[in-house]
C-alpha cells in the first residue's frame, strides 16, 4: 500500500512525537511510504515570521532519521521542493465548493484558538489548508494516511475531492483511507500536554544528564511530603511515564501506594528506563550530525523520487482536463 | 516598461476583441510585453466542461498572431504551462486575508450572474481568482496591466498583495499600475453586446462573403421602410459601425437623415470598409494556418521565455521566505 504522512517543521522533536514516528517505522516495513516536511502548511500559521522554517526542517528530519526512518525504504522530502503540490491544489480549487472547506470542524476552532494567541489566520490560504492536504495526498495516489481522530474530517474531504475529480473528468485518483494508529499520549514534565511552546518537553535527543534533570523536575503527588507517605500514582506524572515505558509499572504502583519507594528513587528508575529508549536515538543522531551534508543529500534524493511520482500524476491530470 | 495582459481562451475572436488587440499592438512597440492565455482562469467557470479549452487556446493565439502580435517582440504563452504561477498563488494565499477577496466587487456579481446561467461557481478557486491574477502579474514583476474599468479593483488587490509581501519579507515586487485604454465598444449585429454566446458576433477572420452576409443581417432603424424614408442613425446598428470604422461617417449620417441613402446601399458600403479592416487579418490567418506547427512553436518558445523570468522571481521569493 502507498502511504503518505507529513509533519510540520517544528525543529527538534520531543518524546511526545516518538510514538508517531514508531508508527511510521512499522508502516515503512510493509509499505511504500512518503514522509514529508509540511513547510507550506507551517507557513499558513507562521506567515508573519517564517524565518525558522528552514532550520526547523533540517532539525526535524535529522530526528526522523535518528529514530530509524530509512531513506532506502521511504521517500523523505520537503513539500515546498515539489511545486507539483501547488499546481494540483490550484486545479482542485476550481471545483471544490467553498462550503466544503468552511464546514471542516477544525477550521473555525483553529481560527479562534490562534486569535487568542494574537495570530490572525483568517486568510485565503488557511481556509484552503485541507485542500492542500488533499493535493499532498493525491499527488502520490496514496491509499493510506496515518492520522489522529481529529484529522478524519480532512481525509473525508480528500476522498470527496478525489471522487469529484474522478466523476467530472477521469478516474485518476484512489480514495485514501485514514489509518488510525494508537498514539501514546505523553504528558509534559509538568503534567500538561507536552509542547515546545509550554517549555515542558523532553527532547528526543536530550543528553543523559538532561534527561535525569528533566525527570527530576517532574510533578509528583503533592500530598506526598516524606518518602514513606502513601502515594497516589493517579495524580503523578512520573507514574504516567512508568505506565508508558516501564514493564514493571505494576510493582512501582504498589510500592508507591504502600509508601515503599520514594519519589527520588522512583524518578531515578524512570530516567534509566527512558535512557534505554532515547540513548540509541541520541547516538544515531550524533552519528548523523557527524556526516556533513547527509540530511541535505537525503532530502535531495527524496525530492527527486517524489517529483517523479508527482509529475506522472500531473500528466494524467492534465490529460484528463485536456489542458 | 514591463506589461502583462491575458485573455481567457474563447476560441476564434470577433470584431469586439480587435480594439483590445490593437491596444496590445501599440503596447508591444514600446514595451516588454507578456501576453498569455488564461486557461486556468477559464477553468474557474468552465470546470464542468473543460473539453474545449485547448482547442480554444490555439484558435485564439492564431488570431492574436494574425492581428500582428509578434512573438519576436512579445512573450506569448499559456498560463497552465508555467506552473510557477500556481506556486506564487499558493504563497500569496498564506498572507492574504479572506476579506480582501470577499470584498472584490466583481465576486458576488459574477457568482449571481453565473447562477442565473445554471453554473455554480461558489468554489474556493473562484474566490481566489483575483489572487491568481495577482500572481500572474507579479511573477513577471510587471509594472503595467492594460485593463477595463471593471478590473481596476483587481489591480488594487494586486498592489495590496505586493505591498504586503514587500512589507512582511523583502522588497521583491513592484506595485503595478492599471493602464486604462480606450476600447471600442462594438455592438453585435443585433445591436446587443457582441458575444459568442449571443450568436451575434462578426468573427475576426470571417470570409468576405460571410462579412457581407452578417452586415446584411444588421438591425437598422425599424421606422424606415422605404429607402427614401428619413432615417434615425441613433437607433441603427449599421450607423454605429460606420461611426467606429468609417472616416466619412458624417456624410453617411446626413444622407440617412435626409433619406438619400437606402439601408441596402449603406450596408454595402459598411461591408467594404470592414473588409478593409479584416481582409489583411484573414490573409495573415490563412498564411499562419498553412504553417503546420507554427502556433505550437510560438507557444513553446514563449513558455521557455516566460518560465525563465518566472523561475527567477520565485528564487527571490523563496529566498525572502527562507524556504
Amino acid at each position: 500500500m502507498r502511504i503518505l504522512s507529513g509533519m510540520r517543521p517544528t525543529g527538534r522533536l520531543h518524546l511526545g512525537h516518538l510514538s508517531v514516528l514508531e508508527n511510521w517505522l512499522r508502516l515503512q516495513e510493509e509499505n511504500e511510504c512518503f514522509f514529508f516536511v509540511a513547510d507550506w502548511h507551517a507557513f499558513t500559521t507562521e506567515y508573519e515570521n517564517p524565518g525558522q522554517i528552514k532550520d526547523f526542517t533540517y532539525e526535524m528530519v535529522g530526528d526522523w532519521l535518528a529514530v530509524g526512518i530509512d531513506p532506502e525504504k521511504s521517500v523523505i522530502f520537503v513539500q515546498s521542493q515539489v511545486p507539483e503540490h501547488a499546481e494540483l491544489h490550484l486545479i482542485f480549487s476550481m471545483f471544490t465548493p467553498l462550503s466544503w472547506l468552511e464546514r471542516v470542524p477544525t477550521y473555525k476552532d483553529q481560527v479562534r484558538k490562534l486569535a487568542e494567541q494574537g495570530k490572525d489566520i483568517t486568510t485565503y490560504g488557511f481556509l484552503g489548508y485541507p485542500l492542500l492536504q488533499a493535493a499532498d495526498i493525491l499527488i502520490y495516489l496514496a491509499e493510506g494516511v496515518p492520522v489522529g481522530e481529529d484529522q478524519l474530517p480532512h481525509i473525508e474531504l480528500c476522498r470527496e475531492v478525489a471522487r469529484r475529480f474522478n466523476h467530472l473528468y477521469a478516474p485518476v485518483f484512489p480514495e485514501p483511507q485514514g489509518i488510525l494508529a494508537e498514539i501514546k499520549l505523553v504528558p509534559g514534565i509538568d503534567g500538561q500536554k507536552m509542547s515546545k511552546s509550554y517549555h515542558n518537553e523532553i527532547p528526543l535527543t536530550a543528553a543523559a544528564q538532561e534527561l535525569a534533570r528533566l525527570t527530576n523536575m517532574m510533578v509528583t503527588d503533592p500530598a506526598r511530603i516524606h518518602k514513606d507517605d502513601l502515594g497516589h500514582p493517579e495524580v503523578c506524572t512520573v507514574y504516567k511515564y512508568h505506565a508508558l515505558y516501564n514493564n514493571e509499572v505494576a510493582e512501582i504502583e504498589l510500592s508507591c501506594r504502600a509508601g515503599k519507594i520514594g519519589c527520588v528513587a522512583c524518578k531515578k528508575r524512570l530516567a534509566q528506563i527512558t535512557e534505554g529508549v532515547l540513548g540509541p536515538v541520541r547516538e544515531r543522531r550524533a552519528a548523523l550530525t557527524a556526516r556533513k551534508g547527509y540530511i541535505e543529500e537525503v532530502l535531495h534524493t527524496g525530492r527527486a523520487k517524489a517529483q517523479l511520482v508527482a509529475a506522472a500524476t500531473l500528466e494524467k491530470v492534465r490529460a484528463a482536463l485536456n489542458l
